[in-house]
């Protein structure tokens, strides 16, 4: 399954998905679905943004005495962002309206990191 | 209604709660329920760090278009942590295990965050 297929498949099935991606630590997304997400958010953005703290977390986590970080979600009012962590290197992340079904994407988030993973 | 009270209530009211604490964003806990929390996980030290990140996340999203933050999860493989931000100055924070009901957390915190700001 190529990641352009996972990413799809994850915004197919949580209601309410805007977006989803595999992004590098570094800033830099390896594949986005759907590649145009709606412009007046500047998902990518928000994204490169998030990720920068996604590594500064997980460098505290090292010191810190309740584990490795798995998860990490950013609610804001316009929209909801739940990334999971892959590898040192890469992050799963998904964006949904603010009504769209939460539990459902933490749950997609679940199921597809550890496929997504194996092709990285 | 104390700080104390409802951060006694939150921690009653969701399942596999651990620890729920008023934290201020310069590090500095305005308090803590139980004021003894299990100390193998040093919670309070990984609010301290969390509240350093929501703090660099508040100043992004000022340039992001996504809109005022309003919650972020932490989930480790130890503790799920669920924060919500009250005022520029403070948030609430709510620690529970990976198996707690995290649905409520969210929810809890959302009914506790206005009235905990009235009093701030």
């Amino acid at each position: 399954m190529s990641f352009r297929a996972h990413l799809e498949s994850l915004v197919t099935k949580v209601d309410g998905a805007l977006a989803a991606s595999i992004m590098g630590f570094d800033g830099i997304p390896v594949e986005t679905h759907p590649p145009e997400a709606p412009p007046d958010l500047e998902l990518s953005t928000a994204w490169v943004e998030y990720g920068n703290l996604l590594s500064q977390l997980k460098s505290a986590a090292e010191v810190l005495k309740t584990g490795p970080v798995q998860e990490v979600s950013i609610n804001t009012e316009k929209v909801l962002t739940v990334m999971r962590l892959l590898t040192p290197e890469y992050f799963l992340v998904l964006a949904l309206k603010p009504e769209g079904n939460y539990g459902k994407a933490r749950y997609a988030l679940r199921i597809a990191a550890p496929m997504v993973k194996t092709e990285l």
